[in-house]
């Protein structure tokens, strides 16, 4: 049985530990080269590696974390790696990791402004700052949930109770009275729209998925046609989805043209930026964001390519009276005497307990400034295109879409082969030997039928070194494939 | 503008900061009695305190830090203090915040099983751990989400699924085939019932609230009666929630008959039992919590009241099929070559991102150990139990509910005043002047219509001598209110 008196850990000994990991990080991120991008752990590694049960007695903190070196890490993966390119390349900076610590120490929990008036209240003026870095009109209010997943969810269930009378206190069930919907997106929308169309009970029947043009955009007229044919046959349009930076191949879809439907048929525009909507900051690229500003939302992930630690997605709203309408809800416990004036942050959400994730983004915000984020971007944008001109001149290989922001589709593709399943197992072997080499991490997609190698930037060590590697390991996994 | 270089904050920068904020953050935990633990901000002020716009170029991390200490501390409620008796008390405890440390660096993202091997398979051995710990049967399966919002609202989506036929593909829509479902819980269960209950589209009119005893539990005899009233009326029961320990003051549903009921008429039981589950733990208090392994999910909040950091919400589920019939969804850019007997985190939930959550909960587990644990839980029991005593033997003041675990109901009654809106008035001034002391903070419910003042006991911190000057402020408040 332990020894030590109840209570917490020592001070001292926290104060001790807490350097010794901050020592461990610091190398940790000057060097994360030596770790394998990708972990090989087999299945079930760690789950053999450690002990059935909880200790009954508590151990030294020592302990914990030699078994952390030795066990945990093998079995990570690294996305703060500068040779991770799969999914969506992020980062954990360093000013973003420091206000996760102070974050974690203070514990605060943002459900009502008074918990913590300033995690309320620097959520406000960080998320009017980036409103404004994106040259977002002033009616946009913002929000901070997790994810996009959740951001998404909470803009279709505002969608759904201006379209569905009563929706909250009647629900949907047993409803003689009401047709069915329909949510528009494009073949290339995320994932994440189908999660939330099932669980807001609107059915996966729901998603009307609008083809999309030769670049993987959405076909404007389509969608005009689609909401047309709908209508004749008795259903409701309940919300349209724009992505600016699809999840495969980062296509734009033609937000203005979507808007001016939306807003001729009263429609919710739900815009998904969640990657790229930061290079809206960066005035070169305002034009393909033309018509965001008309959106009825817009959500867009810090946590992605905005160097600020996961989680921490924002959903910007110009609608937030119906997102409010939706969901407030206060139990007597949660009741306070504060002026009415205040916002609490429970009142925007499903969600009753939030984590003071504010801080993160303000601290990444003021450390780099708007002009090192832009100059970061472009970097970023100028490293995938540099990518893209190794592609388009290497004779063995096909570019598989435009590269409007800092994802590069591709494949491996040998003159002569022109069969489709052929092509799909020799680019399989091509990654799966990348990502054996462990030094760099790419993923894949498929556009149009074919297998596509992803390589995406967006970590904020990457240099174009690491990019060079990997188009190397790429070049020579093929010359075997 | 800038003349950093492109990059991440120099690690070495990132060390020396890193090493101050362990500094502050050891200062802090060592001695937090000198915060007000309500803040004592105006609305408004922090935003008054802080620029209009983001800077253009980047600002020393000094710089940065500085103005946290000036501006955000100050508009901070500490969560983390031996003082704060509000809502559920939480700690951030030593070990968690280490953790929570090393997974901000680290930044993985556990959707899929590649994505971390480490992450999924620690969550799995973590909460079998915790499962074995609150005596549940091993056909239980565990799931981490962020919040109870979020576990509770996964457990309903279940149960609708099951309920609803094709729910996934068809929604609930211009389906004349369905009838009306309800969902029981008492007049005490929490709102987040009610959110969920409205996201997925059942509206709140599905709500059946069950009243309680005189001691806020759930009456199962009315339960059986709703529920035979509800079928004749063609309705179908979908969930049942049973809690223990509510969160206004800590009741305990007789879990035990409930499951009867549900097990005789095929209904989804979900145990929520967010706050107190830990204390399951303790052999003691095992009595509270019988049924509980016959619940189908159950919900338990580690950020509650077992020292792990905000957040990590705990879904223990018997049917984690049906939950992931209701979210599995593979999109081509997420599938994997990974055996298929691998966990996949996103199968089961909206969310796709996860952040490595299991870390803090594995570390505080370890370090403090089950004894450890146990002992911590019974301290915080035993102090309520003293300071309900206090109240019993003080002439003016009165409790109002039992005391199961460590949360007090009270209200100061002086002898002769029986007018409830007079009653409310005074202790509604008494919260008011404790709260603004600085040196303890409570919040306030109603129970049976009457104002009811709440100490809740759960920072990791709280000793008895925290304990006794809530009492001693409370008592001086009292003559002068």
């Amino acid at each position: 049985m332990s020894q030590r008196p109840l209570g917490d850990m020592d001070p001292e000994a926290f104060r001790l530990e807490g350097h010794r990991i901050v020592d461990w990080l610091a190398d940790y991120l000057a060097a994360p080269e030596p770790y394998p991008v990708l972990s090989r752990s087999k299945p079930g590694d760690l789950v053999r590696a450690l002990p059935a049960a909880a200790p009954e007695d508590g151990e030294p903190f020592e302990a914990i974390f030699a078994d952390f070196e030795q066990h945990v890490v093998p079995g990570l993966t690294h996305w703060n790696h500068p040779g991770f390119f799969a999914y969506f390349a992020i980062s954990a900076s360093g000013p973003g990791i420091l206000a996760e610590m102070l974050s974690a120490g203070l514990n605060v929990q943002a459900m009502l402004w008074r918990t913590s008036p300033a995690a309320t209240e620097l959520e406000q003026v960080t998320l009017r700052w980036l409103a404004q870095l994106m040259e977002l009109p002033s009616t946009f209010e913002g929000v901070i949930y997790d994810t996009a997943s959740i951001s998404t969810l909470h803009a279709l269930a505002a969608a759904r109770e201006l379209v569905v009378p009563d929706v909250r206190a009647r629900g949907m069930l047993a409803r003689p009275d009401l047709p069915g919907v329909r949510v528009y997106c494009s073949e290339h929308t995320h994932s994440s729209i189908d999660k939330a169309v099932v669980l807001l009970g609107l059915g996966q029947q729901a998603i009307h998925r609008i083809p999309a043009d030769h670049y993987h955009a959405m076909r404007a007229d389509h969608l005009a046609e689609a909401i047309a044919a709908d209508r004749r046959a008795g259903l409701r349009p309940l919300a349209v989805i724009a992505s600016v930076g699809t999840t495969s191949s980062t296509a734009v879809d033609p937000v203005d043209a979507i808007a001016d439907i939306c807003e001729a048929e009263g429609v919710w525009l739900h815009v998904d930026a969640a990657y790229a909507g930061v290079m809206a900051m960066v005035p070169a690229w305002r034009d393909s964001f033309r018509g965001m500003e008309r959106a009825d939302s817009i959500v867009v992930n810090p946590h992605k390519w905005l160097f600020t630690p996961f989680d921490l997605s924002v959903l910007f709203c110009r609608r937030m009276d119906v997102l409010k309408q939706a969901f407030s809800l206060v139990a007597e416990y949660l009741r306070t005497t504060d002026p009415s004036a205040v916002t609490n942050l429970m009142d925007t959400g499903i969600q009753l307990g939030r984590r003071f994730r504010a801080l993160k983004l303000w601290m990444v915000l003021r450390y780099f400034g708007a002009e090192g984020i832009r100059a970061r971007l472009e970097a970023h944008v100028h490293l995938a295109r540099t990518f893209a001109s190794w592609i388009d001149d290497a004779p063995d290989w096909e570019r598989l879409a435009p590269v409007p922001f800092s994802v590069v589709c591709f494949r491996h593709h040998p003159a002569g082969v022109e069969d489709e399943e052929m092509l799909e197992r020799v680019n399989a072997a091509i990654l799966e030997r990348v990502n054996q080499s462990g030094e760099a991490f790419l993923s894949h997609t498929k556009l149009d039928g074919r297998y596509t190698l992803r390589l995406a930037i967006g970590n904020i060590k990457t240099e174009e070194r690491h990019v060079r590697r990997a188009w190397e390991l790429l070049s020579s996994a093929a010359k075997t494939a």
